[in-house]
């Protein structure tokens, strides 16, 4: 078992900026030892009082889209110009799958990486989609304890992860390729919807005309888009990573959402709601857990959900018959 | 009490198209009684075997687009020109509030509701959304054992029912008006990705020019989504209910649909995960039901749920305090 420390000394080193405190104590919520769950909650607690104070931005993109090389001169920016002090976290839960971590070469992020204001964290490893989202919740409350103020978390667009990620951020920004078509089929459908902005990477050289022309249709397809609650219109712009070129721009317009957002209220309802929103989906998650551990359940929801699925059995007779099992 | 009758005779009833048992047995699984839910389990359960015969067609819009209007004209043209038996069902949470129900008011489907081979229900009253879409889906079973082999779902563009309606059906149409803009900011998010299909109503008189560039709007919007798991990159049209036109082309967009996604496997491979989802739906729905009806749930609920809001409190920590208390 991994070295541990008291909760107060965890809480201490946080609230102190201690970098190695800091990571200790993000390993210990991503442990999955029973034991170490109720020094992890202890923790959180403690530190909570202390969070909240940054803009969490949810970062999203197929692969091949530049998104780690995005991410390192955004994150850039931010630290040079902006001021800020950056934490970088992953969702990816396909990286139990490959053993790595789309974060876990950091050699992909080299500035970031040895940048004191930043802060790099991969994905945990070895977890469910619910556990991984789970972690990087709570590993975004450690952060802000610990005085970052600009949380980005980086997921991948392919999956059911961006609705976790959407959940848990301020801001959600979707990196695009321009030339459309083929690229797009890697983004399931939904993704688009959920951005508050969409940025075109790799503006540069000969691209930049075909850029250009993306950033106009994706905005003229967004305003076929219903207007969120925020009263929010989400804008397109084009960017560079190479020639370091829309990273203002981009920034810009994540001011103006969070003035506008933090004026109307909705900055606040939206974090009061997602808090909310967390509790309910960790109820679930534990009811079902327990459920499904249920030896009875394991021996026989097989053999019921091929009846299902067969349509020999309806949904909600087999759904009554497991349920009575427990 | 309303009145009961055997197993057996609502089965019988059914599978003899016998409209008045119909009725009844859908009355029979509406109810809220303990004591009917194992009778109707059975109904279900018998019939099981004699369902699946139709296709299935969500079909939404917001208030205004003309929906009634235009399941009156398309459900004549199904029966008429396309030999179709006809159900046309509705998903309306909302009318427990109302008490009353969108398609309540039957006078709205002159035609259809005197039409033998039409079969209308009304969307239950006095149900959560969860229990309204139960009793439909459980409802297109047993219309399909009476013989229909066209189920018509209809709900409201504006809310959470459209995901539930998706859920059941082969065939998502959406209805909207020309002119977007103001009339899109009751279409929820999300609920343009999940069309099928896409009918431009009211395409009659000085609106045709508007409803004709509005379809090649849309159109050129739709193919910038990722292109669906089935293979079928979603069509709009322009219709008139007025003056029964473009009433064939929808019905011939449904049919390539058809024809594509049971080639492709696609439509089994769909309603075999529709099944299996609403399997592990009713699960869920059961488990948090029990759990939410706890005494002790139900006193501390309130008081948690209020310090997470104000993020006093970590989400997953009030979680694991209520899981607890049962």
């Amino acid at each position: 078992m991994a070295k541990r420390f008291s909760a107060e000394t965890y809480v201490e080193g946080i609230l102190a900026r201690d970098r190695v405190m800091l990571s200790r104590a993000i390993t210990l919520i991503e442990s999955k030892l029973p034991s170490d769950h109720d020094l992890a909650q202890q923790v959180i607690n403690a530190v909570l009082p202390h969070a909240g104070g940054s803009v969490r931005i949810g970062i999203t993109g197929v692969p091949g889209v530049g998104k780690s090389t995005f991410i390192e001169s955004f994150g850039n920016y931010l630290i040079q110009e902006q001021g800020k002090k950056l934490a970088v976290l992953a969702i990816d839960p396909t990286s139990q799958r490959t053993g790595g971590s789309i974060l876990g070469d950091k050699t992909r992020m080299e500035l970031l990486s040895i940048n004191p204001q930043a802060f790099i964290r991969p994905s945990p490893a070895g977890k469910s989609l619910g556990g991984v989202t789970r972690s990087t919740r709570e590993t975004i409350i450690l952060c802000e304890a610990a005085g970052f103020d600009a949380i980005v978390v980086e997921t991948v667009g392919v999956g059911q992860s961006e609705t976790a990620v959407h959940a848990m951020v301020d801001f959600f920004l979707l990196l695009m390729l321009a030339g459309a078509g083929d690229e797009l089929q890697g983004i399931k459908r939904g993704i688009m919807e959920m951005a508050d902005a969409i940025a075109i990477t790799k503006a540069d050289g000969a691209n930049i005309t075909k850029a250009k022309a993306a950033r106009a249709e994706y905005q003229s397809a967004l305003h076929l888009y219903p207007m969120s609650h925020s009263g929010w219109l989400p804008k397109v712009s084009v960017c560079s990573a190479l020639e370091q070129t829309g990273l203002d721009t981009i920034w810009q317009t994540i001011a103006e959402y969070l003035q506008l957002t933090q004026q109307n209220g909705y900055f606040d309802k939206k974090r009061r709601n997602q808090n909310l929103q967390w509790m309910y989906e960790a109820i679930r998650q534990g009811l079902e857990e327990n459920f499904y551990a249920h030896q009875k359940v394991k021996e026989q929801l097989p053999g019921i959900a091929e009846q299902v699925k067969e349509g020999k059995k309806s949904a909600f007779a087999a759904a009554a018959e497991l349920l009575r099992l427990v």
